[in-house]
């Protein structure tokens, strides 16, 4: 309560606001309590009291969620009370009550997301052929990205979403900290016409899995490819595809911000407390595991990278040699002349990002190679092969 | 219970199984029951003496649910048990609990859905060149279509799942018998390709609107703007958007049917149920109004319809005359020779459906006109005009 005398749309009866949380904390007439303050503390702390004195708490605060969110889920499995933090991750799409409460049976192994709404946008924008900087500028202008776009742009903001969605749809302990991420700005027009002429789109995309009962999760600009249910979601929009046994794959898209979005999901979250208070079985602990992280370099997927090769007899023998060696598999390959050299688009088959580290530093060492861009992953595949019925 | 001998892949303890109602309705024992059988009757009659008997049931039964959901629903009122029906409406795709749990303070004024994966299966693969024929025959070999494929083409099956789903939006009782439905039975080469040209696809679109307090409720084949989510929604799959003041247009996407996604839905309604024994004031009535239905005619939309003329001076003005003496302003017009005659493609601004057939009654009587097609509803626009953050 920022300013308790401040004038307001919606006049509050005398007494209700206050700033002083013990008035909140004491009061055996409260139950459920509504965070949304931000910001790791005090949030933290003042959750973590409400929780041990046996109230109720829904959050909106992702950040809290995402770094502390061990401590938070035992205190409330402690005290037998309910910690649900619905618009944490993508405001009013109700993904984490879906992961919850619907999908309790289905054994989701795999999700992926664009729950950034600003760099979808930006690179929305880039795909019509603005500049990096003038869709920053764009998303600026329309309230989509902050002044500072820095948690934006470099994924961090992304990241904190996939370790929440990560540890509801694994039950198991994920971290800020446990998120490989990267953002977009190193995404320039190169990139842009390359995944145009793979008949793909770039987007920032979170993936999380659970591989051999390790969990691996990352942020990281893709290569979608058009077809894919993911390169369809433009501008500022967000989407949440959930795979799984028993679903193959439901996807759930909208606005991921917003104000009133946030405080419908917030409702949403209080109403569904009450419902449910004196039973609540759904709201155990949701990270009531700890399952090993996937050992880095053991991370796979088909990747995309782009080589810049002397134009000369067995040049691209040598490179198919190198990555042979560590049994990474072309799937497609692209040549054009570039000034005096050529260009050379790759995507490979499934390979281990930590391989393809070491067969591109190798590549890298040859003569006739003079570049290589960072590899990005592509994303192709759908939960489902073949679309029929059980 | 077809058969309680029946080899089972996985055998159940001695005496579970059963043949004889009484067994489960008389057994204090038995707090949820799930209704898989189908059909309105017995399951009818069985359903509604189980929540007269104090039992919570869930029931993945579409047409008892559509049928006869305002007994149902009030019958479970009045006994302070719950009726869930989550695998009533696409199978796993979790639309019945995000609209009664998740958006509970939205206003959802408009629920658009592809609600049926054998037509849009059809429909698709009719845009990649088969005739109705040969895609229907591609949909029954694949499984997604019965050998009897009425229920689906008819838009029978799609009308049932839009009752539904009305009935949660606006929770207010909308019948089977409420709904206004065609199906794809009479779609061509001639319209495929006239939605191709105006970059547009045929989609069989269900839509339940509320207008000023009054409820409507259709399903017809669409022209879809290749823009919008829906005509990105491709063969077997089902999407469902809702659009409300509060989430501006979540979309949902997934398979709608298959026995295991069935039984994930029933599984967690189940659990649902258990999880809110005993409080579960979010289970209330769900159409505890009566809406007014919106009368014939009054139902808006833009509209796509065809015109055979004759290629004379003049057709087009006596056309444009006829549509503006009944307030039909043009949004598109694609002209071309056909024949010794035109083709007049002709793309409306949002107008009446019942102006719009007066309008076509008159303009049929001219002598330049040779025939006209069934108009269909045209969807381009989305829940937001600009994206921006409230």
């Amino acid at each position: 309560m920022r300013d308790p005398g401040k004038e307001r749309d919606y006049p509050l009866a005398g007494g209700v606001l206050t700033t002083d949380f013990a008035e909140i904390v004491d009061d055996p007439g409260i139950a459920v309590v509504a965070e949304v303050m931000g910001g790791v503390e005090p949030a933290g702390t003042y959750v973590l009291e409400l929780l041990r004195r046996g109230k109720n708490v829904v959050t909106a605060n992702k950040q809290l969620v995402a770094r502390r969110g061990v401590e938070l889920f035992a205190t409330a499995s402690g005290a037998g009370v309910q910690l649900r933090f619905e618009a944490s991750v993508c405001a009013a799409i109700p993904v984490i009550k879906v992961l919850r409460e619907s999908l309790v049976v289905t054994n989701v192994h795999r999700v992926l997301g664009i729950v950034n709404g600003t760099t979808n946008f930006v690179l929305t924008e880039m795909e019509g052929g603005k500049s990096y900087d003038e869709a920053l500028a764009d998303a600026q202008q329309r309230g989509y990205a902050e002044a500072d776009p820095t948690d934006d742009v470099s994924g961090a903001d992304a990241a904190a979403k996939m370790a929440i969605l990560a540890t509801v749809a694994f039950n198991s302990h994920v971290e800020l900290a446990d998120v490989e991420y990267s953002g977009i700005t190193k995404i320039d027009a190169l990139d842009v016409t390359a995944a145009r002429q793979l008949d793909m789109v770039i987007r920032l995309v979170g993936a999380a899995r659970l591989v051999d009962g390790q969990v691996d999760v990352t942020v990281q600009p893709a290569f979608v490819d058009k077809q894919h249910p993911l390169a369809k979601v433009d501008g500022a929009f967000n989407a949440v595809m959930l795979q799984g046994d028993a679903i193959r794959e439901i996807t759930l898209e909208g606005p991921g911000a917003g104000g009133v979005e946030t405080a419908s999901a917030v409702i949403a979250d209080i109403t569904s407390v009450i419902g449910t208070m004196g039973t609540g079985f759904l709201q155990n602990d949701a990270a009531w595991r700890q399952l090993p992280k996937l050992p880095d370099g053991d991370s796979t997927s088909p990747f995309y990278f782009r080589l810049h090769v002397a134009d000369r007899p067995g040049a691209l023998a040598r490179v198919a040699e190198e990555l042979a060696e560590r049994e990474i598999s072309i799937a497609r390959l692209l040549q054009h002349q570039n000034g005096n050299g050529a260009a050379l688009h790759v995507v490979t088959h499934e390979a281990k990002v930590g391989a393809l580290r070491a067969a591109l530093a190798a590549v890298g060492e040859l003569d006739d190679v003079h570049g290589c861009s960072t590899p990005r992953p592509v994303i192709s595949d759908r939960g489902v092969a073949e679309l029929g019925w059980a």
